[in-house]
């Protein structure tokens, strides 16, 4: 077992196997998106260098930016003191990191009367970028 | 039904009926901690204007600082494209938002040998501010 295999190993996984990961920009340390990652997505990112994730929604492994070529270079990884979440600041390649086409998945901001209003502006169309199969 | 009650509901709460949220800085940014809530703290989150979670680990219900003084006042509220994750930014009283001491939970940074190194210094003693009872 390497020293890194031992390390993932030493991370508290949810029941279902999964790590919440935190994805900062490197630059300015804005939370552009929040994933989850299995062990093995984990070790590929490292490996790699590009953050591999689980994706409970489709149940399915992926690279980020697989399909959009939006990748994200990993630069630092932080884990928390219950070991239980991950903290990963990236370079975002072609600048957004939400599939909506926003650069932070968290464009959404509460007002005052308990609503959510959009912030930001799309960096990119959606539909120029996943092309309906 | 207020319209605070119906953007909570609007939520994708887990399986267990919580959410995690992601705590910033509202100066800096930097992520301090990552905690969850369910729709009973987040409400009272947003009506008081400090931080309460659930805790998974204990079982129960807490503001963020009611034992060590260390209490966030919210800043701002935001959530993702899928609607299943809060950031959000605080000003972080006391200086430290981790129970171990440090300004962030996130002080442990992985080397290039596969290994957790401890990064920053603590900003309190938690012997000093968590009094065995």
């Amino acid at each position: 077992m390497s020293k890194l295999d031992e390390t993932i190993s030493g991370l508290k996984f949810m029941a279902d196997g999964l790590i919440p990961a935190v994805i900062i920009d490197a630059n300015d340390k804005a939370v552009l998106m929040v994933a989850y990652m299995n062990a093995a997505s984990l070790a590929d990112t490292v490996r790699t260098g590009k953050t591999h994730f689980w994706s409970r929604s489709r149940g399915k492994y992926w690279m980020k930016g697989e399909e959009s070529g939006m990748t994200q270079d990993v630069k630092a990884m932080y884990t928390d003191c219950d070991k239980d979440t991950l903290v990963i600041e990236v370079v975002q390649n072609g600048g957004a990191a939400c599939h909506e086409g926003y650069r932070s998945c968290f464009f959404r901001k509460l007002t005052p009367d308990g609503d959510w209003q959009v912030q930001g502006e799309r960096v990119f169309d959606p539909k120029q970028v996943y092309k309906k199969k």
